[in-house]
């Protein structure tokens, strides 16, 4: 891995459900700001609904530990694989100062035309960029 | 008031914040959710950002009484009185078989021509619709 | 499977996004209204963190299909499997007149002593209410 | 006014409904977390719920201008007046380099003593930090 791609998360009040930690809903949100941060990054554009997109088609997360309020946490994205039509990406939440992430996402995120509504491949330039920044082989 | 539109609102587990009860901005959701279900059914159309669209311009909220994840609780929305360009409308959030409400908001809503960028008058059918259905005199 | 536990969920204006449909974040929100649900049906009672919980470890999304703001949605919601500590749970989200879900929901729970902060066996009498309510062996 | 207090917003991808900007329900999310934030700041803890608080009783905003994902934000947040058992709160959403607010906010917070379920005065000590942050007479 030669990136690694850090999003600083801020926890809202409102965050905290009837628990008192991080609802685990809101872990999806926190890695969907994250995603379209690194989108933004990498790309060198918003992937919009405009043209072709990279849509979420399964996600896994594993909860380890929960998050308070108090927490200062981050998100740490990589792409960890590209097919032809997908990519896998790999998510972490990690607090400050430790190791053990408090939760771990893997996603598969399929290359969409909104315009003819079907998926199709990764355009090259994409491509390249994920593996220029991510140190992936072709 | 010849008319009181009641919409049932289901609550989800993570509306409830750190505090136990039902956050503040979670009901602005209820009110926004139930003000659509009240166009949909008054105006018979879902008001859309295509053309002309009725957006919020104010609105104060009265916190009286906690929601919590157990409660049955209904938004009771009513328009009271419309202007040239614009309209004042109140709900309240109201629990099974109380007469007290939880919350009461008042809100300003404008009309809007998303083309012009702009606000215009109230269409006289819209407004013959908002009349019939409140009772409102001309 | 003996039973199907179906919970309508009532979607919100803003659980859609720039994308036109519902968030994929939303989905989650949904998930756990419909699984506090079950087991408040199944168990007779709100788990709380009071005392024994089951708190979530994993879960696996797929997205099949987008849902809208007009879609009449409801999450069903079994219980697969049941283990020492743990059980797994199998939710969909489905839309009116549909046999194909929009979602699918793989995840594991695992009981948990909020006292003694680890997780425990699941209580005896919760085993047999879910093996009746579900159709399983033991 | 003395200070101004600003709390940098992180806008989420999922913050922007359908019309393409921040749902209006969300501005509370955000003055919500800035208003924890400068309670923290001001009164030297984190306002929790085991003793006394301050609850929110009423909140009126205005809606200025629409906030997209693209824009950065931040709340401003200010005491601007005493009163023996609650206060009133100002906050503005303001973009970088821009003068004119996109939202304005009212509210009056109430201290609240939660063992005995009643507001109460406004400590001394709470006073006193408020006073000398904002500059206020007694």
């Amino acid at each position: 891995m030669t990136n690694y791609f850090r999003t600083p998360i801020q926890i809202r009040f409102n965050d905290i459900d009837g628990m008192g930690h991080v609802n685990n809903a809101i872990y999806h949100e926190y890695f969907d700001l994250a995603r379209v941060e690194y989108f933004h990054r990498v790309l060198g554009e918003v992937v919009d609904r405009h043209e072709n997109g990279l849509i979420i088609a399964s996600v896994k997360v594993d909860f380890l530990a929960p998050v308070f309020l108090s927490d200062r946490i981050s998100v740490v994205t990589r792409v960890v694989k590209l097919r032809n039509k997908s990519l896998e990406m790999v998510q972490q939440i990690v607090a400050e100062n430790e190791t053990e992430p408090r939760a771990r996402n893997s996603s598969v995120m399929v290359c969409f035309d909104y315009k003819k509504n079907c998926p199709v491949e990764i355009p090259a330039d994409w491509r390249k960029k994920f593996q220029d920044f991510e140190g992936l082989e072709d």
